[in-house]
């Protein structure tokens, strides 16, 4: 037995390098921890650290960061593309070796009181962590954001789980949950009309009937003077990657717009990869064991 | 240090369960060795073992596998699509970690004489460890196949590295070398004319200035009622599977053929899936340590 849980904080900070080492040196400081990636965007103002441990290790890892987090990030000066409403705005654990889901949604909970308790930052469980139904979805509870949270709160269906009934002034609120893992996957198309972006997103959302587990919106990214269709795919095993790159394809060429490239932020699961592969090269029983590599150290 | 030597023999029996299944436990039969795959194909009359381990282990696997195939397989009455020259076919040594290329090369040395004297069995050195220049192609020194190795052999060109110089009565004789990992990949064909399986092969092959570094036959799967162009890519980082892929799907096309489904033969490099991953869904800077389970697994 060898468990491991992946952990994979996104905190409200893209742009100031110093920060964002600080932050990653937190996660780094634990022993046993694997920082296996990080990266940051500039147009979202937003960093994503994935890493792996032991259950304990990546709760110890997951609340220092937390507390670094509130400390260096003062949302009321923070702009970006991305929807949040915390400095330290989601961390999400994800089961990868001989833990169940339960534990892992145990380990949520520890985490989300560690953090009201002593950051007095009020703290919402969600996905299969959450305490109530209209409390699953991110983005319900995020809807709003930071510069809504106060009034939002008022509200007792949004009292959180652990901590203030009001947000932390500077920090707002956090959200901790526990879920499959979420392939963060942005298309970026040839058009400055962010209106052909949001459109597309509309489209293949599942929030608009689109496809199932896909979460979308359409953005501007300034710095590259494109826009961008940015996704959550939250399990892959249903809609696949191929599935929603084709469609997005499709539906900018109706609109006579190339897609110039996509982005893939933190890590994907290699089931995932095995999909694509065996969806265009006409592979159709190939699975990850056929990859050499995996094969020899997975075991 | 932990080296690692991949080892991928082809065997010419894809047909008889019983003796591939022998053919199997002599090589399982060696403590440290793991079979990571073994195949077999019915048109080909063909199996593919591969296998890591040790270099010593490898080494002493590859062996007790060559001793059973001489010892079962009759090649005077053997039949199949894939040229051979021999019942233990070919014998390539892969480096996977920590194992140099002139290590590689002593091991297929070491194999060679051990075969050339134990089992008076003629032994061509080839790829890497080839002896001279016109013995590096694999398909050079098949030319001919089994039923012309006696004349062949009489040119003082085809003397062996090893061995007697002349076949072995019913095993006739055997290539061992040390290469870059290869890529055995198949496409099939929506068609029962061989003529435009053969004609693809040509277009895309090294041979006939295609692409550099594949090899490709054109071929009639006589079970599926299709044709096949058969391709061993043998440096991916040079021509990747895509590019040879997509030419195949445009040049039947051309001929208002079908690609029905491709076959991969053994395992391919998570490198290799990178790229077509990274090509098809246009993400320009993918690489494998961005696909979790490598990453969390390779070090």
């Amino acid at each position: 037995m060898n468990k491991l849980v992946e952990c994979i904080p996104n905190v409200s900070e893209g742009r100031r390098k110093n920060i964002i080492e600080a932050l990653r040196d937190e996660i780094i400081s634990v022993k046993g921890i694997k920082l296996l990636d990080y990266s940051s965007d500039i147009d979202h103002n937003r960093s994503v650290f994935t890493f792996v441990g032991s259950p304990e290790k990546v709760l110890e890892a997951a609340y220092k960061l937390a507390c670094k987090s509130v400390e260096l990030i003062d949302l009321n000066k923070h702009k970006g593309e991305h929807p949040r409403i915390g400095a330290i705005d989601v961390i999400p654990f994800v089961s990868i070796k001989d833990v169940t889901m339960n534990e892992c949604v145990l380990l949520a909970i520890g985490l989300g009181r560690r953090l009201g308790e002593n950051l007095n930052l009020p703290v919402y469980l969600y996905e299969e962590a959450a305490s109530a139904p209209h409390r699953r979805n991110l983005s319900d509870i995020r809807r709003g954001e930071f510069e809504g949270l106060n009034e939002k709160m008022k509200n007792s269906e949004w009292k959180p789980d652990f901590g203030p009934e009001k947000p932390h002034p500077t920090a707002g609120a956090t959200v901790v949950g526990t879920r499959v893992p979420l392939i963060a996957f942005n298309v970026n198309l040839d058009t400055k009309d962010v209106g052909i972006a949001k459109m597309i997103a509309r489209a293949i959302r599942e929030k608009d009937f689109g496809f199932p587990y896909v979460k979308a919106l359409g953005l501007k990214l300034k710095d590259k003077g494109l826009t961008q269709v940015s996704m959550n795919l939250t399990n892959y095993k249903v809609t696949p990657v191929y599935k929603v790159f084709d469609k997005i394809v499709e539906l900018a060429k109706e609109k006579g717009v190339r897609v110039v490239e996509s982005e893939l932020i933190g890590l994907i699961p290699i089931d995932a990869i095995s999909q694509i592969v065996s969806h265009y090269i006409k592979l159709p029983d190939f699975k990850s064991d056929r990859i050499l590599e995996y094969k020899i150290f997975k075991d």
